[in-house]
Parts: structure tokens; sequence; C-alpha cells
């Protein structure tokens, strides 16, 4: 066996200078091995800062199978249980769950399970003594091999995956009882006694768990949904933020960053971990399902599937995240001067559908029920804005400048144009004076080249760059032939003029984002009919 | 407890009814019956087929309980062993496992955590001793707490999370032996018996998993990535198909969709999958790493992380894939006739790149090692050809025509602008005849309306659709100010002009997958290169 994946190595996170003990500027072999201990010590007690509750699991199950040794140690309950008493150990053991749902959830697969097996082995220890002597091992045997088979082939069906544990319950519990019924006597006793420690130690673990500090599967649920429409308000925001700051110098290669941990968006990690963290939503639901009315969940039949369902809609908004973020991170890329062209207009509809996203969140997380007709139609406003000013400049993205050099100003502007659109502005600006003005305001600032230019004098420049194009890209198709020795993997080249098309890429997953949002509004009010949160401002 | 969790439905998927055996005419009840128990078993059959090793899992679940069972049966293993052999059957039923890595790791867990326990409970048992009959069970009581409560707090840490059953195993072997130890005398003999026993099972089991047909987590691991090749491959090809063939007239609303199962969209289902199986891959590739080299993994320390690796990447394609079908689905869409402009230059790439992927997806899986230098080189000239077309036609996605009717034909067209498109088709043809006359054929054949009008009267237009704004929109802002009791959700508009940049957005996704393409041969040259696989055609 390989013993590298047996060491217990603790992965000490690194932690900033400033917040570690001591300053360690001796670096003796005793001052090392006392000041990597402080760095412990601290870590450990950073990991129980973070979430109180680890603590409190921790001493419950000590306290939980303490108080189950207690019947041995003691001499009066050892009298009364016997050495039978050890199962009720295993069982803590094995039951207690970090949430009071997952326990429930246990002890009944245990619960259950050794029921099942109970009553399955007294039956077939009554057929294989009837059989006499001789039979009984090999009826007994054939029975084992009968349990064990079909246990796991049940548990591997798809319906039946979740309830794994119990089936494993099922067969070592039979094994077990009809096994040592057959050398001791006696099953029904046997199996009997096992149910009485089985059940004590259950007893213990779901009293324990629920009595002192429960750790509720449903308030982590509802803690973990709020903090994921907090993740994804951020993310978005952080995204739209570093588009709209970079200034096209620096863009590291997509082979670095696609892999990469992008240290300096931490936003943008939260949200990737949203996008994984469907599996666990589930089985939080599944084990609020099994918890009675507790806390603010006061009322029975509280539908925990539908935060998964919301869970769902609010990834699939993350989805477009993710893709403005390979937008972002593409190396495809618009230039800088292009990008802030509309960066009012973005910058807008991006803060309108965060703020939607965490009134939403804040919504959940208070429990309340407010309308989001309001928010909505801001949002979508402002997205229609956005709209619009694309619409109005969409010349810009086809891009007959050169958009290689993106720390020139927009060239090739003729005085006269830029004029015309300013008096253009000063003619349109009565017909919708918030919204336009702004707009070609805007577009004063960073004057686009507009596209008006005689027909014969765009397809004579058009023909300019088919003329250019097979010389730019020759080098990609020169080593056809040639295979080397080592492997060259050529790299793809983006056509410098359907850079800009990157921005009507990114503007289009933006709208796209907005247009989901209608369907986390509605989503999130289902929840709230469903969860009776209270009604406000009605 | 809630019942409902308890109750073991199996959900039984439709099947076709060609498939089905009988007609089922009649409907009594015992027919009815009778009818549903053909189709349970129908289903288990068809379940066992689709993987024979479910069947080979469960037939070795079952001997291996039986041959430790038998231990106990028979009289002479029984004089040698005694009752505590019923150790090993709990051991057999809780580490076996699918695979041979999962029931080494499982196996070494349990036994370094026996181990583990059974040398600090007879530490802990000599202390107590030594205390004093009066001490002792405080001791003992004390340390069963402290342990109790130090491993719980352990398997919560973040690196230690994968070992959490061999902290579960630590917690209940040191309780069992310290207890049954205090109240049988001899703690040293109670934890070497526990300790045979346990080796005993866990040895049967490993035997029994090894060498009667073994199924090996790297093997599977190697499929489910092969798989996931062709998945992608399958689901991009799909996705464009559906753009490019859709006529525009059923567009389902998103709320219908975004929740969907996507039945008629296969491939797209199986790529969503992909997209979730990043803990699988992790988990095989774990369990992988425990076995001993085998079948066509013939070398030692087999790369088994660069699967999860190349995965990983293959994940960030599949993400834009499933960018990709977001704008199919979207609700902001490209008239048809302006999507099939592109529709040899999009096929193309998509075909090219598909194969690339698939034949990624086949090297893996026959584990050769051949250059992709020229299929590369084919899927970047496909998608700069798609580029180019983009780039000349650019013009289309400004989209200074009305695209609500999507049914018409391109509207506008005056006959002189036609034929001057033909003739520089003409002119160009010599430049590159292969790309561009085909790119200029298409476009004779859906031709577009040039933006090639005045300046003012480009203008003039743009006015009037500013006029024209307000009223089509009125309808999204009317309702501010009423708060009606049913909360009403207003739907985001697009505006129809920018729908055109759907289709922008749609290529360049695809020309971003393709980007992303460069890294996924990168990593699978990594993997062949660290896993050693075959060079072929050098």
């Amino acid at each position: 066996m390989n013993g590298k994946k047996g060491s217990f190595e603790i992965n000490i996170p690194s932690i900033p200078k400033a917040k570690m003990p001591g300053n360690g500027k001796k670096s003796s072999g005793d001052d090392t091995a006392f000041f990597s201990c402080k760095v412990w010590i601290w870590n450990v007690w950073e990991f129980c800062k973070e979430d109180s509750n680890r603590v409190v699991f921790s001493l419950k199950v000590g306290l939980a199978v303490l108080l189950v040794s207690l019947l041995i140690l003691f001499q009066a309950p050892y009298k009364v249980f016997g050495t039978n008493i050890i199962w009720s150990i295993l069982t803590v053991a094995i039951v207690f769950e970090y949430t009071v749902g997952a326990t429930f959830n246990r002890g009944f697969n245990r619960a259950l399970g050794s029921l099942l097996a109970g009553i399955l082995a007294i039956g077939v220890a009554q057929l294989a003594l009837s059989t006499g002597r001789v039979a009984e091992p090999f009826v007994i045997g054939i029975s084992i091999f009968l349990i064990g088979t079909v246990t796991s082939f049940m548990k591997l069906w798809p319906s039946l995956v979740p309830y794994e544990y119990g089936f494993r319950v099922i067969l070592f519990t039979y094994c077990l009882i009809i096994v040592s019924g057959y050398r001791m006597g006696n099953p029904i006793k046997t199996s009997m006694d096992r149910l009485y420690s089985i059940a004590i130690g259950g007893i213990v673990a779901v009293l324990v768990n629920v009595l002192i500090l429960p750790i509720w599967a449903g308030e982590q649920l509802h803690k973990e949904l709020v903090a994921s429409f907090n993740a994804v308000a951020d993310s978005l925001e952080e995204c739209v933020r570093k588009y709209l700051q970079d200034d096209g110098s620096d863009h590291p290669e997509f082979s670095k960053t696609v892999m990469d941990e992008f240290p300096d968006e931490p936003a943008y990690r939260k949200c990737r971990t949203t996008l994984n963290s469907s599996a666990k939503l589930e089985s939080l639901a599944n084990s609020a399902k099994w918890e009675p009315p507790h806390g603010r969940f006061r009322h029975f039949f509280y539908p925990w599937s539908e935060y998964v369902k919301v869970g769902t809609v609010l990834r699939y908004c993350a989805y477009e995240v993710m893709a403005l973020h390979g937008v972002l991170h593409s190396e495809i890329q618009a230039p800088y001067n292009l990008r802030i062209t509309f960066q009012k207009e973005i910058q807008d509809a991006t803060t309108q559908a965060a703020e939607l996203v965490r009134s939403l969140g804040k919504d959940v997380s208070n429990m309340k029920r407010t309308l989001k007709t309001a928010l909505l139609k801001r949002v979508h406003s402002s997205t229609e804005q956005l709209q619009r000013a694309i619409d109005m400049h969409s010349y810009l993205l086809t891009s007959n400048y050169e958009p290689s050099d993106s720390s020139k100003p927009l060239p090739k502007l003729s005085h006269t144009l830029s004029s015309t659109l300013y008096d253009l502005s000063n003619q349109l600006a009565e017909l919708d004076k918030t919204d336009l003005d702004q707009t070609l305001n805007l577009t004063n600032q960073n004057p686009p080249p507009p596209q008006t230019e005689s027909y014969h004098e765009m397809m004579r420049k058009q023909s300019r760059r088919l003329h250019s194009w097979p010389s730019r890209e020759v080098d990609a198709f020169e080593e056809e032939g040639s295979f080397s020795a080592d492997i060259m993997i050529p790299r793809m080249k983006a056509l410098e003029s359907t850079a800009a098309l990157s921005l009507a890429t990114f503007t289009s997953l933006l709208i796209e984002f907005v247009a989901r949002l209608d369907h986390l509004v509605e989503s999130v009010d289902e929840l709230s009919r469903m969860a009776k949160f209270e009604h406000e401002g009605l």
C-alpha cells in the first residue's frame, strides 16, 4: 500500500505576517519548532473562531460517548444490560452526525435496518432449526450469501442510493444475529438484546444532539442560500469592475489563468464555490426534511426543497457570471477605449442587477416577502438603456478602425462628424432628457468612427484587409507538414477586427443575466409563498 | 419522524412501449399486478445489462461475508477464534467497496484506526489500572470524553476530511476496547483478539475484491474521462445544429426551459452531467492512487491526478457549451435568416472542433500519443474563416433592418447592390479560392441589407426609432405606482434591434470554445507524457 496517503499532514494555510504571534527573528532549531507550534495553535484557534459550531459538535460527541460508557462503567446498569451495551457505543459513534437532520436520518437508517435484519434473522434461524442439525449451517450460509448479494445490489439502484448505509446495517446486523444465534442458541434473545442496546445508543445520540445547542440543517441551508445570493452579486460587480478598469496592458495567458485560483478575485472564487454547492444544498435539504419545526422555521412540512430550486435558478444566473468572467479573461479582447464607451450603461445595469440579487438574498435572510416590482423595473430600464446605447453605436462593434493599439484614442475622427453628432444630441435631448443625453454625451467624450464612408470606400478597405490577411496569418500554416519530435501546439489567432465583438458578447451576457433575474425573482416569490414568509408593505 | 422518506419507492423510468414484454391489453387487477411485476423485472434486467459489474460486485460481497461466516459455522476455526470472529463480519460489511482502490482506502483507514485506538487503549488502561480501583472509572470516562471530542474535531479539519471514516473507527474501537477491558480485565488480550478478527475480515474483503473479477477505480476513471470528451463534442454539435435548424417559430418560455430536462437534447444532459462530475472524478482518482499497477496501467505512480486536471480543463470547455446552450434558449434571439447567413462557417468550425475533441478522447481511450497539430490548425483555420465572415458582414449585426418578422427574407435589397457584391465575389475569388468564394456565395444566397445609405438617412432612421421607443415600451413603466395584492413580475423586454447581437454572442462563444481547445490539447499532451502513452506517427 502506498504510504503517502496515510501521512496525516495538516496543510497550514499561509497566514499574513502581521497576524502571526511572535516575529520569528531567531531561527535556531528549538525556536522554529516552538514557532511552528504557535502557528499551528493559531490556525486551530482561527478554525474554531470561524464557526464555533465545530467546537460544540466535538464536545457533544465526547459527551454522548461518555454517557453511553457510563452504562458500563457503573455497576448498576451493567448488571441490567451486560456486555451487549458495547453496541450502544458503536451506534453512537456511527449515528452521531453534524446536524440534527442528518443524525435523525442516520438513526432512522440504523433503526429500520436493524429491525428488518432482526426479523429476517429470526425467521431464517427458525427455518434453519427446523431443517435439522446437518442442514442448518448450509441454510444459514446460503441465506448469508443471498442477503449479502441482494443488499449490495439494491444499494446500487439509483433511487435507493441515499439509503446505502441502511443496507450496510441490514447486512452486518443480519450476519451478526444469525451467526451468534447459531453458536449461542436463542437467536430471538440475541437479536432483542442487540436491538435494545442499539436503541439506547440511538436515543442517547439523538437526545444529546437535539437538546444541547442543536445544529439544525435547516438553519445551515438557509444561511448557505443567502450567502450564495451575496456571492453571485459580489462576483458580478467584481467582474464588471475589472472589465471596465482593465487598461488592456496586462492580459495574462489563458493557460495561466484557466486553472488559476484568481487570488485577486475573492468574489469570483466564492461564486465558483456556489456553482459546486448543488450537492451540499441537496444533502442539507435532505437532512432538513427530517427535522421538527424549530427556531424561525415554525410550521410543519416547511418547503426545504424550494430552497434547492431557488439555488438551482441562482446557479443558472451564476453560469452567466462565469461566462462574463470567461470574456474578462479571454484572449480575444475588445480594446479598452471601446469598452469604456458604454461604461456608464454597463455600470448602471450591473449595479441595479446586483442590488436586486442582494435584496432578494436579504428578503430570504429576514424571511420577509416584499414586492420586487419596482426594483425589477429599474433593472429592466437600465438594461434597456444599455441596449439602446449599443443599438445606437452598434457600428462601433463592426470595427472599421484598427483596434490593435488600444492605448491610442479612437482614430479617424473627423471634426465635422463629431459636431454633427453633437447637434443631433441637442436635437434629441428633449425626447428623453435623462437617458439619451447621457448616452450621447458619453459618446462625444469617446467619439466613435462612424461608418459613413461611401460604399466603394468601404469595399476598398475590406478588399485591402483581405489582401493583408494571408500575410498576417501565414505563420499559422507554414508548419503544416513538418512534424518535429517536440510537439508544437499552435496557438489560435484571433482576428483583431473581431475583437470588438467581444464587447458585444460581454454586454449580451450581462443582458441575459438580467433576463434570468426574472426567474430568480419568481422562484424566490414561490419560496416566500410556500414558506409563508411575512408579507411586508402590502 | 417523517415516514415519507422511509418508503423505499423505486422510481421506474418510463420505457418505450415497443420494448415492454407483453402488450397489456387486458386491464383486470391481477393482470396489472402481473404486468407491473414484469416491468419491474425488465427494469432490473436492463439495469444489470447496462453495467455487468453491478452484478459482479453484489455476488462478491455475498461471497466475502459467506467466507467469513464459515469461520464461525465450521467447528474447527470457531474453536480457534471464538466469538470475537463476529468482528470480521462487521469489517467485511464495512470495508467492502465497489472498486479495488476504495476498498484498499477503507481497509487502510480501518486498520490504522484500529491500531491507533488499540495502542491508545492499552496505554490508558495501564494508566487507569495504576491509579487504583476508585480512580479507574474516572480516568477511563475522561479519556473517552477526550477521544470523542478530539477525533470529532479533527475530522472537521479540511485536509483530514477524507479520513473521516478512520476517525470514527478510532473512536468506537477505543471505546470498545477500553470498556470491555475494564469489565473483562486484560485489555491487551481484548484488543489483540479484536485486531486479529478485524485483520481477518479485512484480508478476506481485500482478497475477494482483488482476485475475483476486480473492478478497478483507474479503469473507471479512464472510461469516465473518455465519455466526458464525447459528451462535450456531442453536446457542442447538437447545440449548434439546433441553433441553425431552429426556424424561430417556437421559442418556449425561458421559465419553462431553464429548469427543464430538455428531453430532446440528450447530449446536452450528458454534458451537464460532465459539469457535475468533478467530485466523481476526484474520488475515483483518489481511489485509483491506492491501486497497484494493473491491466493497461502498468507502471507505478501512474499520474491519476492528471486525469482530474484534464477533466477540469474539459469542464472549462463545457462551460462555453453551456453558455452556447444559454444563447440557444435565450429570450433575446437573432432572427433565423440572419443566423443562417454564417451557417457554413459556424458548421465548419463546429465540426472541426468536435472532431478534435473526439480525437483527443480517442487518443486517451487508446492510450496513444498522436500529434494534434494538423487537426488544431484545421480548427483554427475554420474558426478564422468564421471570424473573417463575421468581420466582412459585421454590418449585419448592427441591424438597421427590422428583424421582428423573421419569416420574411431579408428586406430592402436593391438589385444593384446584390450584383455589386457578386462582382466583388468574382474579383476576390482568385485571392483565396476555397475560403472566400464560399463565404461570398453564401452571402449572395442570403443577401444582407448593406449599410450604404447616406449618413443623414441613417440618422433619420435612428431618430425615428428613438421616437418609437417610448411608445413601444410604455407598458413596462405604466404599472410603476400600482401595487396589486397579487404580485406582478414584469418581464424584461429585449430591444428587437439588439437581437442581432445574440448571433455575435453565439459566434464569440464558439470562438472562445476553440481558443480553450488549445489548452485542452496541452493538458492531454501532458497526461500522455506523464502516463507514457505510446507514441504514434513519429
